[in-house]
């Protein structure tokens, strides 16, 4: 029952895509190849966001090599200048613009303290960003701007972020625990996506969990989550509240201790992924050096993934085969892996259906 | 109106190529690839020049790797001996040399400092060395002995060097002027090759221009022209004389200030070229000062050039273009590069002629 | 006549090939490329080595990537344990572990200090080790535990190992001898392989030869033999006794001086090998200081020969060729490599006569 390993795949599109962190766009351009394509980004002086093929029409110079100047982008090599919208609207010496003087622009926005780009075809569609509850909320805490290049195809991540499995032996030294209670996992469909989660019911609360909130002498009911959005947003949900009380969405975010670890994961090529991370907290929210060592230990969490993943997608070209074995604890993410399938096979019988 | 980049097409024959500097072939066998092709330059003890394929027709070691010694350049592995004929002149503990015994031998000669290759099927024409004015004469002082190896194909540094508009944005941190008048440029058939340039007229000398020659309280003319040459020579020729000073060549050698500033590429293969730099002046003859500035700046402003190119280079791998939009300043280029490509068709014209 | 560089050729099969030190098997796997394979060496709580597949069949994560531990080698990711037959033995949250959890096992042993690898279809066979003179006797004291990496084919290895030539030429910083006496080397099958060597009779011993054995005031007569057995074993085998010493086996042994210089060529890939050396002598066994300088010397040799064997790759790669002309040298590195071409054509022949 083995099977294959396909890095060909074509990307899910008409979908946002974490490209940035907002804080990365200042005076200079910033190059960046998202899902295959070598874009570059700016910001004009009116503060509109530009991602455009980051090559000059003239002679494929990289205007990520150029500056922000002129209203816009300046190439470094002649000084043509151009906007968000991908038009020339400047040419040194020369008063004529020809038509073919354009590069190809991509809608871009910021939300989230991110920049996101839209890859598709339709038009952009801003109802379709991730939803991050408690985000910029009062109570709650936010650590960001987390980043890191993994080289490893997207899927993967993905395997990796639904499959709460390996935690125990890839991350015996951060956040594993040889003592986790043998609660199999259950695999829920979610509003947008997926979710595979297990109840640890009536257990005392951790160190940890009486350091962030008072549970008195009781017992408490523990949640964890491993949540999937299309097209490849990962979300850690992990709730915390007194033994026996009612699981409404409104009780787990007020009654115990919550967090959210988001991740975004966007193909930087076929074998490399951008992973741009987020996590939110209620407790503890103005304790510096508990977020200090809280971002050490993700930082070092996912630069084990980083490090497996990387390993992986070497032994999976080299044999050109995913697995040549099933296990229980598959099922999460091969029902991830199946969203995008079915995803990416819509776009094609779409575009298909669009030529002829 | 897009341009394809072909990263294939043949060199042009038949001609001289700088190779190395004289001084780089001292006691030691020296390697290097000249068109694609790998070569080892050394002196025999007759001070003659050997310029052979870099292996062994043993066992493919690499002469290189050898020493210069017993009248030629032995090999470092069995000790075979050759002259710069590619005649195996001994073989330890054999006397009978076979006559596959025998490497391929290049032309080769030094003029300018520099060591030339001839790498055409056609006899070696030493009437096509490049013919620079003031070499040697008294009155003119030399930069020379400048090199760097610049990562782009040779057509897109010779588009790089005849093209006067990327000075003001690649090289505003150097040469760049952002204030040089728009006078627009001219082209000219020269006896060996093509000319874009400008004069300048009637304006007051630059403080560069009174520090090199006493102008008095005149006007100047200045006159910047961009040359090539085939194979591959490009060179910058600056004329600063009195306001109205007769265009005679004598008159513009003599009367007022004059540099050429000369650049011999030379493709070390389809994708990287051997950048050779020479410069001559006949003002500030005996300033050091002056000398370490000036070769301090000329080597900044080509690696300006040398890290363009590179970038350029891989995007028109990535892309198969050249150029998807032409602008007026391409003009000069695109006859340069119409040279070389009249040059190569006729070469393979007569190459199928010869076999047909 | 020119002779084709072949890379693709299929290795020996049905041998043992060294694969690593002894030593180098501890508390941690190793991972190491055997014949193009990936395999991970342990150690299991018994003692028995384990040479797997290097993937996990799950998700082909590297096995190399985890531990020691449960009786076998345990998955980085998931935690499924191997033991040395390949079989899964565990899988952490699941009893029934399914047909298709285990990984290629290959044969492994240990001998002469090493771990040894058969990579054969046929049953291993413990006849076929190498046979080593005085290993492990009295009277002879053993260097070992020499390894290299180089960077070529070791059918490149095996001309350079079987070729005296070579030695006055590449290693005259080593051991090379400008006057080495002008005797030709004889070549001769051996029980288990060739032999090229030659006697150099009646001369004065060497200082070396002094120091090591009092030869009084007499001559001696120095046997130097290159030796080659298959797969891929080289041995470079000096015998120095009193002149007119009678040239029994028995003799050479104990009449004078002696030393066995072994070499276990292991292929890495088609273009790189493993390099495993040990020597014995019969002489100055405790002067720690003779053997400090023996072993750096040794070492300096083959890292000569190391970067001669590179560049020949690299060479004999770009034109496809092994030679262009032939020696008097090549005889006996010729029949080597004929050795090695019929065995590798009577090993396909039997592959297709099983097949048909």
């Amino acid at each position: 029952m083995s099977l294959k390993a396909d890095f060909t795949q074509d990307f899910v599109r008409d979908q946002w895509y974490a490209a940035a962190w907002s804080t990365e766009l200042g005076d200079r351009p910033l190059a960046r190849h998202i899902l295959g394509e070598r874009v570059v980004f700016f910001r004009q002086p009116d503060g509109v966001i530009g991602a455009l093929e980051d090559r000059c029409p003239h002679r494929m110079a990289p205007l990520s090599m150029g500056e922000c100047a002129d209203g816009g982008i300046r190439c470094g090599y002649h000084g043509m200048v151009f906007d968000a919208s991908g038009s020339c609207i400047g040419i040194p010496g020369q008063d004529i613009i020809p038509p073919t003087a354009r590069t190809r622009a991509y809608p871009a926005v910021e939300k989230y303290g991110l920049v996101w780009i839209w890859t598709g075809s339709a038009d952009a569609d801003k109802t379709k960003f991730p939803v991050i509850p408690g985000y910029g909320e009062e109570g709650w805490a936010l650590l960001d701007g987390g980043y890191q290049l993994h080289e490893g195809n997207y899927r993967i991540e993905v395997e990796n972020l639904m499959d709460p499995a390996h935690t125990t032996f890839l991350h015996k030294e951060t956040i594993g625990n040889k003592n986790q209670k043998d609660i199999p996992v259950q695999v829920a469909q979610t509003d947008r996506g997926l979710s595979a989660y297990r109840w640890i019911e009536n257990v005392p609360p951790s160190p940890l969990d009486r350091k962030s909130r008072d549970f008195g002498e009781g017992k408490v009911d523990r949640r964890v989550a491993f949540n999937f959005e299309l097209p490849a947003t990962s979300f850690v949900d992990v709730a915390v509240v007194p033994a026996g009380t009612e699981r409404t969405e409104e009780r787990l975010m007020n009654a115990g201790i919550r967090t959210f670890s988001y991740k975004f994961l966007t193909p930087e090529t076929h074998r490399t992924t951008h992973f741009f991370w987020l996590h939110l907290r209620n407790y503890m929210q103005n304790d510096e050096g508990f977020e200090a060592g809280l971002r050490a230990s993700l930082e070092k969490t996912f630069s084990e993934d980083r490090d497996m993943v990387a390993a992986i997608q070497l032994e999976q070209e080299a044999t050109g085969l995913r697995q040549r074995t099933s296990l229980a604890i598959d099922r999460a993410p091969l029902m991830a892996l199946r969203m995008i399938d079915r995803m990416v096979a819509a776009q094609s019988a779409a575009l298909e259906e669009a030529v002829s």
